[in-house]
């Protein structure tokens, strides 16, 4: 049947589009066939560290979604580790899955092991995961969040500061919190997870690969057992006459 | 000083504004000064029964809340039960405060007694809602929700109907539910909290004059003692400079 | 209508009432008056440290609280932050609301931000105060409780010294613990926040302004909407003809 | 040794003193001599269902533990389902324990069981009660509260129309809501708890009993290993001075 | 790479091993080679319904994923809805991961909705259930628990009668209790989700498919990055010495 | 009637039967029987660290509590921290009750102090024993689990070294954890709770005594009142004719 994933970067820029598809082809199954889309340049944020940011392009988010839809995408990935939009991108399709960095991280951290920090860029993103990560149930598996104090687009300047500054967060999770499992909880922090997991010998989940790869199992569970989002009541679809008549995506 | 207060009706449809307008001037404080307003007609969704209608209109909701920063509003208040985008609301503001209807409703209904039924329109609003009364803290305090399968937009068409149905949820939420307060769990829902009190003898909160008192209160607490939302993690503001190049709002 | 509101200082000693009485008249609404009553001089505990003092004190808490509601008070306030004898005074009063110095801060700090921490004089005063902040709700938001060991005799002795304290706890509660709001754990602790607040840049609430503030809220809505404490349950009145017989208060 | 054990009917009437006492001198251990003591007759009220009863009587209780503790009680009981005064009481004493039923109830039940329900007389009593099931901590065991609609008094004057009210409510417990264990929540329904059992075949906790078995263990526990109340944090004792000072007990 | 899994029917019969196989012929992915093993023939219980038939297995489960792990399986399942003996699972393995159906359908279910009822066999099952559900994290998600009143080799006998008690279980925890998603909560109820699902209109996960397809997605992400189960502290593997010195598996 | 009660060393040593008999001899009621008995030496491990462990032996634990119901033993205990097998312990019984250490340790603690903080040997035991603290309801009164880097077999090795790592971790637990009742988390750190607690001066429960005094007082109330462990739902015997055909135990 074949795999058709969208991997949205809800930001406005291009930047690294480029990169995600590379890496995308080198981890996903064979059958997939993944794209990278971004926001038009220059049309908003190219960054998501506050809420605002998400807020103003989450219509565009759900456009795409509808779009992607539309295009017989089997799946699409929201891709922000705050999982902008989730709900209602589930509530406006009607076959398509869809999924997020948070989310498919917690579910594979969870399984791992009993006891997960997440590894943030800095404090202020706190507040905003730590209300994710207990709506989606494991509340009680946090051990904690360890902030690197750098923004998103730091990351991938000084690579060998970012990794420094990983690795000794990680470290302390580790030793201090009790962390059996690490999260990089951001999808610009893309390219540590395996250097990172080598020197400190747990788990270290990368935020952009887990949601491609649950995506992938979500797509197969939902082709062939027919297992997707339920649309009873939390992602219940509009009525298309209201889509319809108020020209909403 | 005068609190100068600004109601936003996230719905493309002026249709209460103007009745909103009126009950608001009846139980405001005499140095309130009170505006009610909408989306552009035609806009958009005149209801938000689903969360991807939220979405929608959530950068036309911050476009309003920057302007009414701007405009020297002391507070504004999302008019929606769902209580959209209040997080980021309260970050680009810098001195005015921000609610909305569920915060406002159950902080008053928590502290009038110790098990609250909300009555909501349709079984789908249950979920999302749900999610907010947790995020609040009211979890433990929460009895029941009683749906009367009713849309945004039934409510005030038969009101006799309406209060009919209310009033047997309500009733069911008392000897059932062991519910000690009712909130009316959308802003539509207005005019009919003081005909079901005085049959079933216990509060019912309105949706629309619990926000509108509760940002009275906020107003004043902020304005005689700088009690307004700290900026410092979860309401941090971004930086002016990404707003402006961004041409965000 | 006006709004009268009763200020117990539940403690044998009118040492602090007049100065209470002096803060209120600066803090208070136009229409709002209020008075400070205290219990009489060398009947009981000057503090209520501990959860046996507030004990032996209560009964005469409830003689004030009803003799305060046939006086037509519209509300009258438990002032020590432990909230003694809350469910009781609420069960007696028909009318009159009745509120506390943690309920309504911890409301209030609950809008403002999302990570609280309490500063409290004694480290004994932690188990009693965080049994009720998860009473109300907010265990989550609790982020800490700092001891800066002084007696409720100590904070107005050589307030510099104080302040010095609570500024070093705030700063700690903010880099350590991640607090977005301060709240003064102590009626006592009064005279303190507007410095505090200044210097350390969040929300410091003072818990006996917030008391005030809030009672005044609890009246308006009351007088306008007959928004008080449910009778049904929690609040259920005793029947006259037992409180009579027993000649109870 | 010997355990020299107070239970404190802390009610105004001696109604039920003897029955207490010939019913416990059938239970105790052989070393246990166990007095029981009610208030002076016509100084308050005869039963607790309401909150602001216990708050009358509850000085009158901590004078008995202190003079308990002073003709060296190794243990006192506080003899009502709301457990009243049970933190004060441990503070005032320094080597007596003291319990209540509510907490030995639940100690039992959840031993015994996974899920537990609780019969009571009305529907006013649950907030209180379970406030204090969360507060134990066996919120996550709790199956119901069910009501018979009765008052205390009520409970010994048909006593077949007690039972089979019971009887029907420890049914419906076991059957709609999964109660492996079933709690008389109050100590007036003595004398019931043995045929109920042999009926619906689960354990029934008498709450008279039960607070007298877990103090001959505390008391055991306490006089052979030291191992009594925390003096601490939570039941730290105030000072002599004071209490002296004061003239408090 | 290829993924070799292990099922692990943890019974004394092989009543169920070629179905099972056949089933999973039909869904695995092509790279994947299932064995299906189960106890040998009268060695012990062919159901487990109890704990104490659990326990009674658990040591030749744990020699089973002992010996499966050097005969190179990538993963195993242990085949049974209590989820018996994971932790200690995935302490002796290196390299194999080790799910179950418990786990793997409520991850699965808790992505598709927000609210999930378990069809159960019997009521007695249910307690040591619902402690699985909220150490996994979803508590808050469990919208009930609903019993057919069958027994594990009740299910394939009638199997018109399975599904038509299944379909009104179903039905009724989507009306009654608002699930989002259906568990069949033993893996023997196997054959009967896809009829339900098409009736009832929501996601109805299969406990045996669903492990065996998390199992597959599991390995995958072992296989790439590394991502097993964490060795540090909850899964910690024990010292070679002392399995050797007791002759353990 | 006398109480005949089985301490079960659940390790193939019987290196510490004696002592546990001298020590039980000690501190048992008069009419108290105790026996100790272990696995066969070198049938398996000496101690529990791991889960697995527990796992290899817990059938013969099984079959030891039913040899020792059928020789009338009142009572028997699983004398390890992890509690290992305690549900299925409890459905094979009909007279018999079962208890553990750590349940025993925690309903004592939790009626002496608020916090508790439990000594183990390795952070390894800390996952699935916080998964038993919050199993049995207490996980809101844990302020901490300490490490003190000792395995089972050390802590009777150097005396000395261990009473001083307990004191420093005790010592902590009080300072830094607000504990205000320790736990020594594993039966073979007996014989320290005495020196420590007249250190540290708070109750230290030792988790060997605990639960033999625990199982008097579960036996005495089972005798005299019948409340044993319920069989309905969650300890429900299976079924004699299975126990016989499958030859289990």
């Amino acid at each position: 049947m074949g795999k058709k994933i969208l991997w949205i970067n809800p930001v406005a820029t291009n930047l690294f589009d480029e990169t995600f598809k590379k890496e995308f082809e080198k981890v996903k199954q064979p059958d997939t066939m993944v794209d990278v889309v971004s926001l038009p340049p220059a049309s908003g944020p190219t960054h998501l560290e506050y809420n605002c940011y998400e807020v103003m392009i989450m219509p565009e988010i759900l456009r795409m979604i509808k779009k992607a839809e539309e295009e017989e995408y089997d799946a699409a990935i929201i891709g922000c580790f705050y999982d902008p939009a989730l709900r209602a991108a589930r509530e406006i399709t009607e076959k398509m899955v869809v999924t997020a960095p948070a989310e498919s991280s917690l579910h594979i951290a969870a399984t791992l092991g009993e006891s997960i920090s997440i590894i943030v860029g800095r404090r202020k993103w706190i507040p905003e995961m730590r209300e994710n990560v207990h709506k989606y149930g494991f509340g009680e598996k946090l051990a904690s969040f360890k902030s690197i104090d750098m923004g998103v687009h730091d990351f991938q300047r000084d690579r060998n500061e970012t990794v420094r500054r990983i690795k000794q967060a990680a470290q302390e999770a580790k030793e201090k919190d009790g962390a059996d499992v690490i999260i990089l909880g951001c999808t610009i922090e893309f390219g540590f997870y395996h250097e990172v997991q080598a020197e400190i010998g747990i788990p270290v989940i990368d935020a952009s690969i887990a949601p491609l790869k649950y995506a992938e199992f979500l797509v197969e569970i939902n082709q062939k057992f027919g297992w997707g989002h339920s649309k009873l009541y939390g992602y219940q679809s509009p009525p298309n006459e209201e889509i319809e008549a108020w020209n909403l995506f």
